[in-house]
């Protein structure tokens, strides 16, 4: 039987999703879990990695069992036995080929800003702050060049050896709200850590370093160099994973 | 020279405000920074105190100082010195006669609750979860006659040896925002304690085992054992304390 799971985590105190040798992660933490409850080897296939400190409203992974537990009872069962920063929102059976990651249309990330003189201890394990004015109108006006089909070299990982960087943003939207600034990004895949230079990018457009068209020109640069920097890891927020077909409980 | 500081803190990592033998705690967390910054051995005298768990979005402290570092200064120096889960939003000179408990003429506290089948770990660190429906106008309702200068003994916690327990409480409203429940309260005064019954008595109105003018028996009768649980104090922020005659930067 293939069960998904949708898994809620605070990235703080995680080394992120995937399995590594030395180091906390979320892959592992539901492993040695389901290894508890069912006393199965199980391993747990995510949407995708999220890396160290990035947070996840709704991880979606898969696994596969020989467990007799019904597949909706999973939640319960694996939440008594994970830790706070990581708990499963929904389980329910799978089709046998539903791929968490192969299978995935579209996903949604969420890179927050706070605008503060001093950081702010409620805020600052999910948000990273700026300090000054922002133009959020031409961060927004940035954002729109990010929409559509591009070859988003521009934002690949330098370590990267993806070979195709073609991606499809259907929506880059920025708001703000109080002292909060949201990038709300939805596309068909994501480069590996293309998100958060997408921040560090409109940022830049922002403070008016950059205009809104120059993003323009460094989606069409192709060039690393071009972009603005990595923000860091603890503002960005896996949001959803999208599936044709697969319908999840809502949950909040 | 009497100085004023504005502090916000994430109280999970905090046996609460007052210095204790045992324990990590935010006065003795300033005071230790303060050493280090002027030398001298300063007391920091708070607005009051918060129970271990308890957050404050701006508690406010002052100190006497023979120190030259300029009033305003005091934060951004202070910050340096201090763990991420506590810092000064700001620093001020106060008239000599200024004292942050006894001149505080009024207070606001907000406790969170959130609805949700499981924990959810981006939100529960902030908000006490709550399970099942609750009637938000009814909470409201209920609300309404803790409102007015009354006698709360009936939410004085019972190792309290408090003498005068009347209080006058300027408003008590309850909003809902997606999964999030809030409980704003303003008063002259809190007893110790006072807001997470307050908390759980209009919860229990919400979840209907309370009429929402029980909570005018409850007042009225003075006695502890009919309100309604005390909610664990992780829902519970210090959001503002008033003075009179002082204006305080505005910060997020």
């Amino acid at each position: 039987m293939r069960v998904i799971l949708g898994i809620q985590y605070n990235g703080k105190d995680f080394c992120g999703w995937q399995i590594q040798p030395n180091g906390r992660t979320v892959q592992q933490t539901l492993e040695d879990a389901l290894k508890k409850l069912t006393g199965e080897n199980i391993s747990v296939q995510g949407s995708g990695r999220t890396d160290s400190g990035v947070h996840a409203l709704c991880q979606v992974a898969h696994f596969d069992t020989k467990s007799t537990i019904p597949p909706q009872k999973f939640a319960c069962a694996l939440n008594g036995l994970l830790p706070s920063d990581v708990q499963v929102l929904f389980s329910m059976q799978a089709k046998d080929d539903f791929h968490s990651r192969f299978s995935a249309k579209k996903k949604t990330y969420v890179y927050t800003f706070y605008q503060s003189e001093v950081n702010l201890p409620l805020t600052d394990d999910y948000a990273q702050r700026i300090v000054g004015k922002v133009d959020v109108d031409k961060m927004q006006a940035g954002a729109k060049y990010i929409e559509g089909t591009h070859d988003f070299k521009c934002f690949l990982a330098s370590n990267s050896s993806v070979k195709d960087t073609v991606r499809t943003v259907y929506y880059c939207k920025v708001k703000k709200k109080n002292n909060l600034i949201t990038i709300e990004v939805r596309g068909n895949g994501f480069l590996y850590n293309m998100v958060r230079p997408i921040a560090g990018t409109l940022l830049y457009v922002g403070e008016g370093r950059f205009a809104p068209e120059k993003v323009k020109d460094i989606i069409e640069g192709k060039s690393r160099l071009d972009a603005g920097k990595t923000m860091p890891a603890k503002g960005l927020m896996l949001k959803k994973v999208y599936y044709k077909g697969v319908k999840f409980p809502k949950i909040y």
